[in-house]
């Protein structure tokens, strides 16, 4: 089994045991992506970047992929087809010789 | 190479043309993440669940996705690894008996 | 008139003239103050806190007082109020001798 | 002294008795802003719209006002002052004949 699958599957095993499925509508999936964020955020409040605890990133950064993996498989997108094809958009939107460098959004380039 | 692998391979090559690694601190890595999961929001905002337009959830769960990566990547982080170890322990603290059907958080239970 | 109820007057107006009392939920007006905060981030997103856009820091700041404002009159709350009342319980959450000078959060003072 | 000055002088004398101004820059309070926002959120998780609790979202909301108006005052900005000049701008951007009873985006209407 593929990685993602095997993720997905921990997920979907995890969840199906305390009948949770009944939650996880895309819409409160994406909610739920968000406050898992902001815990990630509030790991760096007040802080520089290199001060926030690891450990705990670990594990904020494990929920949102956890979510994150959860949302993906309501839509049946596959992880790694996604990324790549949006990095391939994003290789329009930026052109090297435009976004070298710089750190402005797109349509400022 | 393993699927997630691949994934960082080829985003840390569209980071490295542009020269973006600079910008790419921890702190606003996360703060991205945050901000692309609030796009991903926006797409429910005012809406059922199932209304939101597929191909652009697909997008912005994709960008979610790759500052996720990225960030996992700064810290050395081998995503299949924090998400089964996070799902130990939220085994530990939603024990079935307890969280079955309900959505409570774990404090409440 | 007090100046936030003429806040909350003009942003009643605006609403009730589109029509869009029907989306204005609670739980909708709490995904718009997070996706509004989201877009204040942006302005800071890669940059050093003083290279943030003033005038665009002024639109997204105002757009999260107003959804901010719709939720308070949705629940009838006076906003002067429930900001005094949230720093007496701060007080005692962060008491002076513990807390100055210091970035911790309360449960590790 | 109007309403929202004496509720940014409260906010700024708890602050100052702290010593926090020094961890209060533009950038980090955007942060907490969002973070306070993803709290409010929370209350509505997996939930309908009614059935958060009222006395969390009073705090919740409370939280986001603090840190809008104390990031407000970093700027000058008047708090009525701006949120008027941002109904003025919808005005223009969401015309009523348009609008009326849609939710969708102005580059969508």
């Amino acid at each position: 089994m593929k990685e993602n699958e095997e993720i997905i599957q921990a997920l979907l095993k995890f969840r199906n045991e305390r009948d949770w499925e009944q939650f996880h509508n895309p819409k409160d999936l994406a909610l739920a992506i968000s406050i898992e964020s902001a815990e990630l955020l509030e790991l760096f409040l007040w802080k520089k970047a290199e001060d926030a605890n690891t450990e705990k990133v670990k594990e904020e950064l494990a929920d949102i992929f956890s979510f994150a993996f959860l949302l993906a498989e309501k839509y049946e997108f596959d992880v790694k087809e996604i990324v790549l094809e949006k990095i391939k958009k994003n290789d329009l939107k930026y052109p090297v010789d435009k976004a070298k460098g710089t750190s402005k959004k797109y349509d400022e380039l």
